[in-house]
């Protein structure tokens, strides 16, 4: 196998990733997860023309000369159904969401109009036919697709489930994820410290990087450097629908990870990618499981997580989105590079003076600086085809989680 | 009061958010909290200097002119202690994160090495001193403050908080929000279809926007308009940190929510904001609770909740970032003015062919169109004062729930 660039990794990986059947979860539970099926309207929506505004319902014929007094007939609250029909003259009080009644053919709102005495209201603005009016239909037809499958489960998208009265929904089944981490040197978080260990980190790092996905993973722990004891881990690893091994792939003698996994019926795919940090990244498959083994460093193996297990296990959960978001920023300092090697910087977000992105290195880029991953908001990306990137030349940030909202609105007015 | 801008509102709003208090919880479900408490670390990590690399610990001054021959005296994988002092001529195999033995001082990867007979090694090019060695306690020291209170718990503060072992956490309480619908034409979730009535969507909407802060929401039900049935639901939900009411807080005389919360001691602070969607949002405060009264139609009341309701939960969660992530974006087309008021429209993102976002409306802007909701990446915001934003023009979008990922990865490399 020759040099694998990470574009070229990631699409062996999605190869090999599938969606993993369906199931039906209440409404309630559904944010997040993706739908299986299209979704149809059950009913017209809004189910008859209503008001937009709290006001009065009229004849925009009416309003010649305004302002115009007309007599109020009726009022008309939403749930209500009208009783009369307007004639030459007539209006309606009406409230927003509220039936347009009969002879009507605009609303105008209330703050366009003075009350008068013996329930009489003076219109002071003239309003074209349909003004603040919704109409029957408008929002959704009953019968039409009006969320297709494949669709996100966002808020919005639960508002239109709700108005289609979907108390459930069928959506593609979460995998189930399995962590385990290798190695002789590491402590676990239950254990007395010990100065000559290596707290294990990357299960919890990855636990979350996975719950940040919406799956709850199960951790199965530390396997030490034990031909035995890791084969016992790793069968169990492959029971689940996908396998995340931290540390013991890399090249060295010592590596039982990878034989294992072969002779546990694996076939790796590739186990090194030509990036920085997380060049010693690996990727198998069995019948029914994927297996990444991820390099023990703890910033490598969140890095590995970000460009190969996060767009696997999206794509299984059904979506189309497998790839974080990115944006441009401008570098407050160059970057050095490293020839041939996809880098991943990990970086500060802050705006300049005319709102552009800026992108400030978190300082020490070394693998094991895991400080600088927790203060990153994103990964500055510098192509291994770069030639450097320069002070204040733009590049490609992938955002990190935590990075959803931020301290300043964005925007500002005064009136 | 006078004409409200919607940054004036959120001043308002966040002048009476405040954490809540704090609690201990398990490390395993912190993701997203906020520490109420700075972490240090209780250990050098490294906890000695450790090989940053699978290969070989060595003297840097045997390797005057390579290719150089040496004499291989141990292996030392991680978690080993090294058992001998490397003198001139001998080098040590070693392994990444195992630490390197005294009188080396530096490690070449086994790339750059050839395996001879009888346990040598040739070294094929020099090093410079500390070459691939990770310094004790160079990702953390001892005692040194690793996160400070107010971070927020992203995967990679989990990886440093597990790195000290802080299987507990002391993190912001989160808010207990109830969410109330108001209106005789709602129909239930679980009531069969009326087709006069109009399906509660927004009680789950807003149960979808704040649970995608990480808060379970408790939903009161449907208050119909009855002075006596509402003020029971009002007083109920003023037990809650946070009450959502939405609907019948407009300016119509069929409005009970207003004097029947100030009738419960709630002071109201502002009635209408200078926006659109969303003209009729309230604010109101108790002694113990913080009510905000959204408008009654499903794409206003998602609307104002992202301006309002979402800067103020997470205040009260103890964050310091409030506010939608924010970027610009290119106008694929003409935006219409609305004049004085700040307009919210709601957009889909795209890339254009140099990979800046482009923004295109969902098509109709009705506040009733929640479908255009639920296709939308973010909201462009019109500021009240501008005077039109013309095709290819730069203007800022809101990233709402569902934009943390992309189609395309947003860069490629081909090696």
């Amino acid at each position: 196998m020759g040099n694998l660039s990470v574009s070229a990794a990631q699409a062996i990986v999605l190869q090999h990733a599938a969606s993993l059947g369906v199931e039906r979860v209440k409404l309630e539970e559904s944010l997040g997860r993706v739908l299986a099926e299209d979704v149809r309207a059950n009913r017209d929506q809004p189910p008859y023309d209503v008001s937009a505004m709290d006001g009065f319902a009229l004849r925009s014929a009416d309003l010649v000369s305004p302002p115009t007094p007309l007599n109020v007939i009726e009022d008309i609250k939403a749930g209500d159904k009208p009783t009369q029909t307007l004639s030459a003259g007539q209006c309606a009080r009406i409230m927003t969401g509220a039936p347009v009644p009969v002879g009507a053919d605009a609303v105008i709102r209330v703050e366009d109009t003075r009350e008068l005495p013996d329930d009489r209201v003076e219109i002071l603005r003239s309003v074209a036919v349909g003004n603040d009016i919704r109409r029957r239909g408008e929002g959704m037809r009953d019968g039409q697709v009006v969320l297709a499958a494949g669709s996100e489960i966002t808020p919005g998208v639960i508002g239109v489930l709700a108005t289609v009265k979907a108390a459930h929904v069928v959506v593609y089944r979460r995998p189930r994820v399995a962590i385990l981490s290798t190695g002789n040197e590491l402590e676990g978080l239950d254990e007395p410290i010990d100065p000559s260990k290596i707290p294990n980190s990357n299960s919890y790092a990855l636990m979350a990087q996975v719950q940040a996905l919406g799956i709850e993973p199960v951790l199965l722990g530390i396997a030490r450097d034990d031909a035995q004891e890791l084969a016992g881990f790793l069968k169990h690893g492959l029971e689940f629908d996908v396998l995340l091994v931290s540390g013991g792939s890399s090249v060295g003698v010592h590596d039982y990870v990878r034989p294992t996994l072969e002779a546990l019926g694996v076939s790796m795919h590739f186990w090194r990618v030509e990036m920085r940090p997380g060049h010693p990244v690996a990727f198998g498959t069995s019948d029914t499981s994927l297996v990444f083994g991820l390099p023990g460093n703890p910033v490598s193996s969140m890095v590995c997580f970000e460009q190969f297990v996060l767009p696997a296990l999206r794509r299984m959960m059904g979506s189309a989105r497998l790839f974080r978001r990115t944006l441009k920023a401008k570098l407050a300092h160059p970057v050095r590079i490293y020839p041939r090697r996809t880098e991943f910087v990990r970086v500060v977000l802050s705006r300049d003076t005319t709102g552009e992105y800026l992108a400030t290195s978190t300082g020490t880029q070394s693998s094991g600086a895991l400080i600088s991953m927790a203060q990153a908001d994103g990964l500055l990306v510098v192509p291994a085809t770069s030639s450097g990137i320069a002070e204040g030349e733009w590049a490609t940030v992938q955002l990190l989680d935590g990075t959803a909202y931020q301290n300043e609105p964005g925007f500002e007015e005064s009136l």
